[in-house]
């Protein structure tokens, strides 16, 4: 092994980080792949130092690796270095600091551009471009592969953040990065190693129950175990003096006025312009 | 660690099976998650043996541990073992057997029923539901979710393959599974023991320059890549006794006429029955 994985910590302990003490779920088969990825936390403020040598090629070599459909690859991925083009990235986010100061961003790309070049080279009409069934497989595509990636780079000490606010302009993003037509960043991704206080802590999520289903969907009692998420979210706000709404609070937030999209209703029109017909 | 790590190829030999001995790409860092992940394969032929206890909730205490867009979790897991259900799954995905076959397959939601409930609860307006943009969100987020889900499962030595013909017939698989308006399969997951005829081999992808692009977005030496892909694949299709298409022609097959689509160009309509209007 070319490097040494983090040191993680125990499946109960790990368990509790996520979910909370009292409602773990009843896992089974453990590993250091699996406490890697358990140990997640998205990181916004990043150290100088560059990434390692080949990390960002052993991460695409993962990405490669997840599944994709029928073979068909519909994803590319772009690294962005350049601090004059991570401060424009940023600031078409909504002046998200950590995309100027992480050393490496990845723009993950829907990439059916190099189909479209098959096809001019070989005169075969394109019949399946215009639909939303392709443009969801690109996007899934494009996100097992980044998710490998993410995984990669946290088993060798590297954090991460996505950034999907790059669908707040994404002409503008494709502009920047000389995208061809036929091809959007869906997202980005910010990697490089936290500073002490960006390590921060691993966020509670909803309880199992609530996100697993068995045979048929259940959510008879989603609102009781939503109520002790709630109080979960409550504490890990105030330890991170964040504004101590609920869990729930927050998802009113975000879903209850249109200005929480930050224009991103206009997606659709945007992706037609770049040759998303999105039928 | 509960379980051991199955045993995986050393670096160099895990990236000649993923791309060909002769395009190796400048991987670094490498350890045994990194291993796991690069010797993916889809497997389609299962043992009848039951995943082990409390695997599935490992594999989603991991997907739930993926990152997920402002904290929202705007997807769910529902796990089928139910021979009946599965045989007809079988059948909406044109007669997948490894559906049939498989002792555990995972539905993967892009979920927006939980936060209609909450919209409800709150008489709170919903009015960030109705657009591509919300989709794209969930769908993504599901499958950050799952991708981390088949890294565990894969850390304990089953196998998996998804189920994109589960957008078939997205309205017939939620009647089956109980479906509240405003959720649905967005595709599937087979998980099990590979027979040892389906384990394969791992799959050679495009070179990584191919999908790889630094600073700005670079096409100039793809055609040559590709002819030396098409050479690689054409000598996995007859290794394994498959159609010897080259991959340029896989790809013109799958995207030049509608009818490779499988019904899939009416996903959007189906999706609008559904309480998804993707504006």
């Amino acid at each position: 092994m070319d490097s040494l994985t983090p040191a993680t910590p125990p499946k109960t302990e790990a368990l509790a980080r996520r979910y909370g003490a009292d409602v773990l779920p009843a896992a089974g088969p453990w590993n250091e792949t699996i406490a890697t990825m358990l140990d997640h936390r998205s990181v916004r403020s990043y150290k100088p130092d560059p990434v390692p040598a080949g990390a960002l090629e052993s991460m695409i070599a993962a990405a490669q690796s997840a599944a994709t459909s029928s073979n068909m690859q519909w994803w590319s991925a772009l690294a962005v270095t350049d601090p004059a083009k991570k401060k424009v990235l940023a600031e078409i986010a909504g002046g998200q600091k950590h995309i100027e100061q992480c050393p490496l961003f990845i723009a993950w790309i829907a990439d059916m551009s190099r189909n479209q070049r098959i096809s001019n080279a070989t005169k075969t009409p394109f019949e399946t471009m215009p639909w939303l069934e392709t443009f969801m497989v690109a996007s899934i595509d494009a996100a097992l592969a980044a998710q490998n990636a993410v995984v990669a780079a946290e088993s060798m000490g590297l954090r991460t953040v996505y950034i999907g606010a790059m669908r707040n302009d994404p002409i503008r993003v494709a502009d920047l990065l000389g995208l061809p037509p036929q091809a959007v960043v869906v997202f980005g991704l910010c990697v490089g190693y936290a500073t002490e206080k960006g390590k921060g802590e691993v966020k509670p999520r909803l309880p199992q129950s609530v996100v697993l289903h068995t045979e048929r969907y259940d959510a008879s009692r989603e609102e009781a175990l939503r109520a002790a998420y709630d109080a979960e979210m409550s504490k890990f706000s105030a330890r991170h003096e964040l504004q101590a709404a609920t869990w729930t609070q927050r998802v009113l937030n975000r879903l209850g006025p249109i200005k929480a999209m930050n224009g991103r209703e206009t997606l659709r029109a945007a992706l037609a312009k770049m040759g998303f017909e999105v039928r």
